[in-house]
């Protein structure tokens, strides 16, 4: 049994009560607790050191991202976010300043989404920083995007640029919270989920829960900056077209509408927000599996290296 | 500065938002979404192995402890849990089948309060297990019971019987939400906590929270038999008295209500849960501090020995 499998296991046995609209498996668990026009809206996200961070990550930036990949994921949702709870496991004898360092950057993000800290607590963790951020925020019930509603035929958008975050992006990205309600609210977004395995993962998983397949366009796919830098500069690096499909913690919107809305829909974000790219990378086929067309044809995904479908 | 002016320094500086009610420093935090007659609840809790388990500890026993650690907080707002999302922080290379007991000691424990598992997360820890528990769970408006509504001239309750803890209960004590759900139902209840820093401790929450202080009556503090056992067995170990004050990992409920209910309190309760302990061990006074009453008089609590404040 290896990870996949047990996890499929886990969450087929899991309890289950009136509340759960959507339970493990999306971006957020989705509970209805009586709200007359909201969903509740629950997820917790812990970064680890050596994982998401290195000792050598400034404490205000281990705090902020701790915080920002759960705005991310209530994000991926088109929800609100309303408060958190975070714990935070120090080595021993650990400096309080390296404390309020950490809540220092978390809690600057929190105040700049209106998101309130209600508590948490510290305890003890041997050799490593582990911060787990548990976080509630809440959706309208017309509005909450899951990942399971592509359809063959829907155009597939991504915000933002990918690729190359170790670099720097995964330390200070913006959450799109603004960007994922502001599409809820102006178009029929039929399925969203944000990157963070990377865009190749990440839309295995909106594929997987819709029973669909996908067709992405090489060109298309919108490279950083980073992802070009690096793959110059070191010759065993990616090629930067396949660090922007599999680097993961991108932390941009990946989502798909009707194909008579890509148009409409590209022509009004460049009104609203016109310093974020928006792609349309492909398509949803009625197939399995995810295959890209560039100079040499269509072919599988896989095709082009080792990619990552965690 | 130490740890707990750091904690006092950082819970005062945290964002906040309307729809907090109760942020840091009760059992739970309390949350107004706007549902007609309730609160949220919403707690984060976790244990780590070497402080809260050891490496021998059966996973379905660690799993099950994890989860009613949280469960006994939302007893001791008089709440009701909803779900729960899990994250474990595991050491590489784990075997399966450790998840797979852990969440099946947590599930069965699930099932029984019809708390649904809604999801969580699995990540690698150097060395030491880790797991947190997040929860949400309602209280009625009028029924949520906070730390901070003691009044000089109350009764002050514990259930149950209390110390050495360690021997065992730790790993398989009863959450007291169904008791703590009646007693708000059937009287006013004016403060309430759950003991897991020990008696001594956790009534000095209430205390501090409350601002008065207390009197109690030595020979009303109900010691367990593990207490008695233990100090009869190892000549270093605390009195059992001292036992009970301070041992921790209790999980009961100590609460307070106004004089005058005592006795029909104690009354009903033996009509309702016969086979569990309530004990009244004292009453709240205007002053400031714990006293308590034995053969020497009324002293200072310190004057027995040691005790955690924590």
């Amino acid at each position: 049994m290896n990870e996949f499998e047990l996890i499929g296991r886990l969450t087929c046995s899991l309890p289950t009560n009136k509340s759960v609209v959507v339970g493990a498996g999306d971006d957020c668990a989705v509970l209805d607790l009586g709200l007359p026009d909201r969903f509740l809206l629950f997820k917790t996200d812990a970064v680890v050191e050596g994982t998401h961070f290195t000792a050598a990550t400034p404490p205000e930036q281990i705090g902020r991202k701790a915080l920002a990949r759960c705005l991310s994921d209530i994000g991926a949702m088109a929800g609100t976010p309303n408060s958190a709870l975070i714990t935070l496991a120090l080595p021993r004898n650990f400096e309080p300043a390296l404390v309020e360092k950490i809540y220092a950057g978390l809690g600057a993000l929190a105040r700049k989404y209106d998101v309130a800290i209600v508590g948490g607590e510290t305890t003890f963790n041997p050799e490593k920083i582990l911060i787990s951020v548990a976080l509630l925020g809440t959706a309208l019930r017309g509005k909450c995007i899951l990942r399971s509603g592509a359809l063959a035929g829907d155009a597939v958008f991504v915000t933002g640029e990918l690729g190359g975050s170790l670099e720097g992006k995964h330390l200070d990205f913006e959450p799109r919270l603004t960007e994922a309600r502001w599409l809820a609210d102006h178009f029929s977004l039929h399925a969203m989920i944000d990157v963070s395995d990377g865009l190749a993962g990440d839309l295995r998983h909106i594929l997987k829960a819709s029973k669909v397949g996908a067709e992405l366009l090489a060109t298309a796919i919108p490279i950083s900056r980073s992802a070009r830098l690096a793959s110059k500069e070191e010759s065993s690096a990616k090629t930067p077209l396949l660090a922007a499909l599999t680097d993961g913690e991108d932390f941009e919107l990946l989502f798909t509408v009707a194909g008579r809305d890509a148009v409409p829909l590209l022509d009004a974000w460049k009104q609203q927000f016109p310093k974020l790219k928006l792609s349309c990378i492909g398509k949803i086929t009625a197939g399995e599996g995810v295959t890209i067309r560039d100079k040499e044809g269509v072919r599988p995904l896989t095709a082009l290296g080792y990619v990552h479908f965690a």
